[in-house]
């Protein structure tokens, strides 16, 4: 058994009564961002090597790990939510397939090698440190939520230091940061490939963007169907109900989940 | 009256049983994406100038004088459709409103002024050359639809060198030229604050996108609701049924028009 430390909590990884995830409100949980970029991503299966980058307490290995069988690594900048997550592989029983490493993403492919991964997928801070006098996070949640220690710039940089040419980025971030998102991907030859909105509601501005990229690729971008996180009850749409409670998936599966 | 020549013939502006429009099959009709930009744009009411650049035989500044009562040019390099547009303008008694020049959008500025207009509009040629030879268009429709004449480059070099600081300029396009379309625009700082997509059915790729920037704007990017141009039984979404004709739209009212 693991031990928790401090608030954390023990929840299902949605309705994945196999997989469980240890959760901290005041240190880290995970959002339905993670949910929907684990969803959007291309994926290889069986053969190649993924890595995650602010990968916090590991949801995004985690979830990949129902689907491929490929070796993964997290990487997470924060001890306390690196400590997290290396229990969370612990609990799952998944240590064979997923290592985490408790490093800055700055620098990191000039240890680890460069362009050796299939797949990079980055969940990073979507806020600019001038907005961090705003909110009164504690400072694990100011750093997973804003640039403190890595800007955009630096996450792009990184994801295509560690790509393969060919291979793909996965990031999902805010759609305001999208010029930012196009520039310095392709500063880096990064190519945006795949753009998915995601908004709260069918007659809301999107408030999420999911967006794939391939290292070295021709410019040929789709913009996919857009995905709406509620109906105008409030409930879950289909979409998204299918996506966080899977293809049997349906309202009463998540009666276990709180909302995310 | 005036004058048709070859194969032109005479349509009402959709619903608008007070403006009507030449059109040609051969030479120019205008399609739903002007409908959309006039749609979208933003619009000085009052006070302020306007240039549409590729004016075509001149629907978009017909679409703007319904609501705004500014002064309106069009620019369009094809002799043959600046032709069909001032014989639009006067056909619908508009000479005093809207001025038509028969001119190339590129080094424009130089001729007629920097910095003179509140709103830019432009409905470019979507296509690249290299693409061109799969295509049977006539030569009218070729320069219309492929960057013979202008690249996207050109045309957003154009719309920064005519609009105000502070002045907006809107552009409808398609989306695999997003990644330009950012580039190019911040490249003559223009900044993307409003972009919409269009789809042509609810579960299908975007082939329409709507963006607005401002002149020497902030970054503040906000990604609009989506339009979906068909429901799934073929037939004009509400939405877009309203944008068609009018706030009073019906499908009643498309009985007077073709399908676009």
């Amino acid at each position: 058994m693991v031990e928790l430390r401090g608030d954390e909590r023990i929840d299902y990884l949605l309705a994945d009564h196999k997989r469980r995830i240890i959760q901290s409100e005041s240190v880290f949980a995970f959002s339905i961002d993670a949910v929907l970029l684990a969803h959007f991503t291309y994926l290889p299966i069986t053969k190649g090597k993924i890595i995650d980058l602010c990968s916090g307490n590991g949801v995004i290995p985690l979830f990949l790990s129902k689907k491929s069988k490929v070796p993964m690594t997290g990487i997470e900048i924060q001890e306390r939510l690196y400590d997290m997550a290396v229990r969370n592989v612990k609990l799952n029983d998944l240590e064979d397939q997923i290592n985490m490493m408790n490093e800055n993403l700055i620098g990191l492919a000039k240890k680890i090698g460069y362009h050796r991964y299939d797949l990079v997928t980055c969940n990073p801070p979507y806020f600019k440190t001038e907005d961090l006098d705003k909110r009164n996070d504690n400072e694990h949640l100011a750093i997973a939520r804003h640039e403190i220690y890595c800007t955009l710039d630096d996450v792009l940089k990184s994801c295509s230091e560690l790509v393969k040419s060919g291979g793909k980025v996965s990031i999902v971030h805010r759609p305001k940061r999208l010029t930012e998102l196009i520039e310095f991907g392709r500063k880096y030859k990064l190519e945006p490939k795949r753009i998915q909105f995601v908004h709260p509601k069918s007659h809301k501005e999107s408030n999420i963007i999911l967006i794939e990229y391939i290292r070295d690729g021709k410019p040929d971008l789709k913009v996919l169907p857009p995905i709406y996180i509620h109906d105008e009850d409030g409930h879950y749409t289909e979409k998204v109900a299918k996506i966080l409670y899977g293809e049997e998936g349906s309202r009463v599966h998540g009666s276990d989940s709180k909302e995310l």
